[in-house]
């Protein structure tokens, strides 16, 4: 084993690549976290601003976005180890579950968060609440559960 | 077109396939749902039972996932179709761009849901408050955010 990403306790599965379905990036994430130790551990809606920049084609698919407060982003974490069973987090003496924890490195590594919206601007969608670092790959913007259409009824969507 | 799956005013992407990074499916998901048409809207934490089944080589990541009451679910929408821009919600007039819904239909078919931890019984995790279909793609589980480590500092996990 000439890993250096293991620490004592922790325990890696033996498993095989296993490829069941693709994801497509949808586009990138800008933050002020530039690397994995500068990430905040959550984060939060007083948080700073950062950019959700959408590929071109997608943009169609902003309609409606800005009459939520608060949104659901999801991402890929494209620095992660993907085999870890038991991990133990900086500081803790003892190894959980991957499963009890939520860090970046599991099977299928999609972070997942709930920010603020603070406006669209094109491609750019301005929002506090991330944690993750500069450059992350976009997966999917959803409304906030509980928000699931837009709280103006009579807004008008157009054609 | 000979597409029948699309609504009048709704909008697909014309975009080229992409793989960017794929996905593991780590185990299926039992619902008592067994068509999309039986699908709740959004699942409720005191809706049905429901049982997320690992497979065998990731049950050692379970470990502490105990000490949470509620957790955050991942899966894979595999029905979905993914080059949806804009869609009418049924039962809606006008459509929607597909990020201001939660529609399954998006370019990455993630669910997220936060459930209710009933109990875990070997590679089986009964929980409440999903709405996906009977045998859904499990892609995750983690601690609700918030819960980042379990409530009891001293439980033992063991070595």
């Amino acid at each position: 084993m000439t890993r250096d990403d293991i620490r004592p306790g922790e325990v890696v599965a033996d498993v095989q690549p296993k490829q069941d379905a693709h994801v497509r990036f949808i586009g990138k994430i800008h933050t002020p976290f530039f690397t994995r130790g500068e990430c905040p551990r959550q984060g939060t809606q007083d948080g700073p601003e950062c950019i959700l920049e959408l590929d071109e084609e997608w943009v169609p698919a902003l309609k409606g976005v800005e009459a939520y407060d608060q949104l659901e982003v999801l991402y890929w974490l494209d620095q992660a180890a993907r085999d870890f069973l038991l991990q133990t987090p900086k500081g803790k003496g003892k190894p959980y579950g991957t499963f009890a924890l939520r860090s970046p490195n599991r099977p299928n590594p999609i972070g997942t968060s709930i920010v603020r919206l603070e406006r669209i601007s094109g491609r750019k969608v301005h929002v506090r609440g991330l944690d993750c670092i500069d450059g992350t790959p976009l997966l999917d913007i959803k409304p906030y559960r509980g928000e699931s259409l837009p709280k103006i009824p009579h807004l008008d969507f157009g054609t």
